[in-house]
């Protein structure tokens, strides 16, 4: 496995392979590698020639309070996993490389970026379409893979993709999960013996939703109302949101409809730590 | 010469002559073709293998209440003055393929869209900015060919460039002019004949503002007014702006610095007709 730090050097390696007519896939992370990420690696692996790992803590993405400066990083144990993993090369590039001092081009999405994370987290999607932009344009890929577990930005990435005419497959991959139900998380490093027990509950309230759903319940409303219940409940958890919404377009539902695919979604503070998880359910 | 319409299909041509090897240059353009236009082209031909020119008259980068429907529109000229200046693909997409009912990204770029043809028109830039982008993901092109008539687009697009790791070299060529020094423009159409002889004002004062730099006034107001005055005095136009700014940042001067590389550039109306001119001068 190679290693570069480089955009250019990234990317003129990129082209090349291109020219020599190589599929490449690429796996946006911001590193503290889990179970996930690697799944989305593995996956990589299946689609392309070539894959390329870039591991990035972009700092645009992250709102005033949040935790850039504490988000976790383990750059010698992320490298020995990816190569592990059967990656090809790993794109670790130093933010004043990314964003120069006069850097002053943003990519933002409309509506499908405004409700739950776009909501709690104003500046956020704008932050991730223009790093993408950015890790797309130096990596080249024919494919991107990215994780289920964030659910809108997997939206606002495809709807980049659309609207921008990106020449790029859009792969998503199920969250992996913890033996327990917990969605694995770089942030779960943050949570307290406590508050890591307590956090089970985030996707048992997903899956009583959508077995209310499945036994016939059309109240989103009421729905939500019993998740929100279950985790306040069960947990320290405090509630940010808990949302059911059409899969598509993200517009927040009252009555379900059969055959719509809704997502059912969540983010939920432990004491400083935000979790977030989602389902997708089909009614 | 080849002509297409459809996104995807320009895509994978473009594709498949990268993996081939080919060079390949873009010249966008909003059609109404003059020979500024050609200049552009035939530029795009000493510096690819394949000279790809686009023709879309984009309706997000037009205010309201702008030209955007009576835009004058040539198709059939056009297409034969572009193959007659030696380009091999002709791409004009029509406006429903380019943003389809739910499009709702944009690139945006900050600053350098703000002062001059920004704050006459305010989401101008966004509007170029977001076609340039999709016409660079849709022509796959090593260089861009722009005209040095519009400056601040130049600076627009060199800054998206930059920023978001567009792999594309931006050549920028000298404004082609009128015998009487008339920058040409496809809105030059629109003038009356009274209003086109008294629109060799315009580069008559950008003229006589490099000869006051060069005599070494190096007040910028007093070079601005003297413009105005002449403008006013000689034509029916009305002056939208009049300025003198860093060449590289557009920021308005005011002292003018030995050596420092300046942008003198100015929007009028004629009547309805908004005419804008410019050139770059070294102090």
């Amino acid at each position: 496995m190679k290693t570069m730090t480089d955009p250019r050097t990234m990317q003129q390696e990129a082209d090349a392979l291109r020219r020599a007519g190589r599929r490449l896939a690429v796996v946006p992370t911001m590193g503290a590698l889990h179970e996930g990420h690697l799944a989305l690696i593995r996956e990589a692996r299946l689609r392309a020639d070539v894959v390329i790992v870039t591991i990035f803590v972009n700092p645009i993405q992250f709102g005033e309070g949040e935790d850039y400066a504490r988000y976790p990083r383990d750059p010698a144990g992320d490298a020995s996993k990816v190569q592990a993993a059967g990656a090809d090369l790993l794109f670790v590039p130093v933010a004043a490389e990314m964003f120069g001092s006069d850097f002053q081009t943003h990519v933002s999405v409309g509506k499908i970026g405004l409700p739950l994370e776009g909501a709690s987290r104003p500046a956020h999607f704008r932050g991730v379409a223009t790093v993408v932009a950015k890790l797309f344009h130096i990596t080249r890929p024919h494919v991107a893979v990215f994780g289920q577990k964030d659910a809108q930005q997997v939206a606002v990435i495809g709807r980049m993709i659309q609207d921008l005419d990106f020449d790029i497959e859009l792969v998503v991959v199920p969250t992996v999960r913890e033996a327990d139900g917990l969605a694995m998380s770089s942030r779960n490093a943050y949570l307290t013996e406590v508050q890591r027990s307590e956090a089970r509950v985030l996707h048992a309230s997903l899956r009583s939703a959508a077995e209310r759903i499945r036994s016939g319940d059309r109240s989103a409303p009421a729905i939500v109302g019993a998740m929100r219940e279950m985790i306040t409940s069960r947990s320290s958890g405090l509630i940010d949101y808990v949302s059911i919404a059409d899969s598509a377009t993200l517009h927040e539902l009252v009555s379900l409809v059969s055959g719509q695919r809704v997502l059912i979604s969540l983010a939920v503070k432990f004491g400083t730590t935000r979790l977030i998880d989602n389902i997708h359910v089909t009614v």
